[in-house]
């Protein structure tokens, strides 16, 4: 969130509670004097806001801090694991999910389901993720969570601050706003705050806020490619999204790759999903998109099949995945030319697919572009690939509907909601 | 400037006092119930913040305010035509020039002269600016005003927060600091602040500073680009230039347009600079670049004598532009579909060309984007003509050189620096 600029006492208070519980979450278990340090604050000062949300039930003490000096021991504060839960969840061309995350960052609970979401409509497959929305508040409210926001991830562009899918074309959605569906538990007044995000968006945003296991997470700058069915990507700026006017920023699939080349279902040619999409690449393999995906339905079934048949040394595979990665690497010449970014993360199907692409596309790369061609100062690769694969929009969702808890904690205090 | 999050009463009052100097700024002339009205604060808080800017010599009383209604009249406030100004110089390659900027946005001092920079000595060049620096702080200091800080506009990559010159290929300077150069008046300590710029990125700041006489200023999320010798653009979000992380954000001139095609200087193939740049138009209209510009030196020559031709309906120069303009519209389509701009604003030397550039670049726009194929909701149509032309990154640089005493007003009190 963009500094408030709200100098009002109220305005300055609202932004301490919010500097409490961030570094309580970053850091916690912390003292009131190791809050009071991390945000600059006099311990006088922290004692307030540490009441308020204790009260507000966001932190709980954890019992006496060890001290190494003088003074009265003091309690140590985390952030509640109860509470508020942030949900996720994810419309796919072939899948459905929904997950709940707490404060402390962990998954609470998941569900998902096999679909068949290619040029649907939108009525039966909003059904169906409302029922698994349904399942994972049951199960959540039992362990005394309650949803504090609902973000759902979508393969399509979203009108910038709407709940409006402009336009899905792997789902065949025009147009279509998710709140009337999904209402009234959620998007409506006095119900669970609900935000609709392109996918490539919060997967960008789990990479900036997870460290997916083993990796660490991305830098405040960098570009997230997601490849699934298309191609999507997120721009990130300061730890921000750049959603572009209209929020139709991040179509890397449509960035021109061979401008006289093969004609694109959105009215171009020569665009960057006919080359490195997963249909192209099934094709230029010499594989039926619609007879892969026929034997083993669900996500990644494509990738699976794709990835198997290139650590099996098949020709037409491995020489389709190669040319996916030069033209890649072409489209991201030209953003890398422009944006500067520190890196470039790999995500979605890419990631599973990184050891027969990255060649190329980091060739590409190192030919066209004056930032990938030197090394960097802090010695890490210009592109790496995501610890968090398909799941990061998923993630990435569940942690977007927490984050205004964090940015804003009055807004989920109990008596702003009568009930959960 | 990004909002400050400093919270102690320090920095709250000095985010005010740049509040009511933006304010009068702005707006002014104001009355004082005026400039509270307009920045949220009570009259009695805003007269303390007047009555520091009025002994700074930042404001100025104009005289008694026309009230309308009950009260005492009070004085009008306006900025000063005296006390601060900012300094821009641009290094081209084929000429320098410095202009002085008051607080009014009012150009107080020019000066320029022809050069021949192309492949040039450092030393030499900055010497001469020097000179011309010397001449316009005379001027200035006649009519008592002082520099707040200056700003140094070059054709290349500058690295970051720095004063370095990384790579300007058409200056032939790589790693050069302008700082040494320019000292001991500029960049050291108690002397006037130096930043050192691409000139796109100043060129954009003065596109959403200044109506360039008859235009309105650019919208907060813009795409500039600037064509002289190479070709340079500068994107701007929500009011803030995108820097990159290493400074090199905007390199538009080395997007990959034809993947195979022609070699670049830059060591790769087919970029947008060898189908778009001056020389290469030149060329392609049977034009030698070096005769272009011998017959007539110094800036704009050459693109004088393309639109002369074009206009005259020379067959080889409107067909070269034609090819200009489709090749800089492939660029921009993947620009758009990354960033999804309000507006993509054509400066530099593409402002002289647009009537035989714009047709083709626009007909790939729409073609290749989902944004440019739809009319905008404001009616605005997406690609501008900037009407500030050539003269873009000079005023830019001026008004960034001014911009700091703009957001944090204290810095230039007459008691942070001895003399001018």
């Amino acid at each position: 969130m963009p500094a408030s600029t709200d100098d009002t006492p109220q305005g300055i208070r609202r932004r301490n509670l919010a500097r409490v519980l961030r570094a309580v979450a970053a850091d916690g278990p912390l003292s009131r004097p190791g809050v009071a340090a991390r945000i600059g604050l006099t311990r006088a000062g922290v004692a307030p806001l540490v009441d308020e949300l204790l009260r507000a039930g966001l932190l709980v003490e954890t019992g006496p801090a060890a001290t190494g000096g003088r003074g009265r021991p003091g309690s140590e504060l985390a952030v509640s694991d109860r509470g508020p839960a942030g949900i996720g969840a994810e419309i796919g061309v072939d899948h459905l999910a929904v997950c709940a995350v707490d404060l402390r960052g962990r998954i609470r609970a998941r569900v998902a389901a096999d679909a068949a979401n290619r040029h649907s409509e939108p009525g039966p497959v909003l059904r169906q993720l409302s029922a698994l929305l349904a399942d994972v508040r049951t199960g959540i409210a039992a362990e005394g969570l309650r949803p504090a926001g609902l973000a759902v991830a979508v393969p399509g562009l979203v009108a910038r601050g709407s709940t409006t899918v402009v336009h899905a074309p792997n789902l065949g959605w025009r147009d279509t706003d998710l709140a009337p569906a999904l209402a009234p538990e959620y998007g409506g007044a006095g119900s669970v705050p609900l935000t609709v995000e392109n996918e490539a968006n919060l997967g960008a945003l789990a990479e900036l806020r997870l460290s997916g296991g083993t990796g660490r997470p991305a830098p405040p700058d960098f570009l997230h490619v997601s490849a699934e069915i298309g191609i999507g990507a997120a721009v990130v700026v300061d730890g921000q999204l750049l959603r572009g006017d209209r929020g139709f920023a991040g179509e890397l699939g449509h960035v021109p790759v061979y401008p006289e080349g093969r004609p694109c279902d959105c009215g171009g040619r020569g665009c960057l999903e006919q080359y490195a999409g997963e249909r192209a690449v099934l094709r230029a393999g010499g594989l039926s998109p619609e007879r892969a995906a026929a034997g083993r339905p669900g996500p990644g079934a494509a990738v699976a099949l794709l990835a198997r048949r290139a650590a099996d040394g098949d020709a037409a595979t491995v020489r389709a995945l190669h040319e996916a990665g030069t033209a890649l690497g072409i489209a991201l010449a030209g953003a890398v030319n422009l944006l500067d970014p520190r890196a470039v993360v790999l995500g979605g199907s890419l990631a599973g697919l990184a050891p027969w692409v990255l060649p190329s596309l980091e060739r590409e790369l190192t030919f066209r572009t004056a930032v990938a061609a030197q090394p960097a100062v802090s010695g890490d690769p210009l592109v790496r690939v995501s610890q968090l694969g398909a799941d990061g929009p998923l993630f990435g969702a569940a942690h977007a509907a927490l984050r205004a808890v964090l940015d804003d904690p009055p807004a989920f205090s109990p008596t702003h909601r009568s009930r959960c």
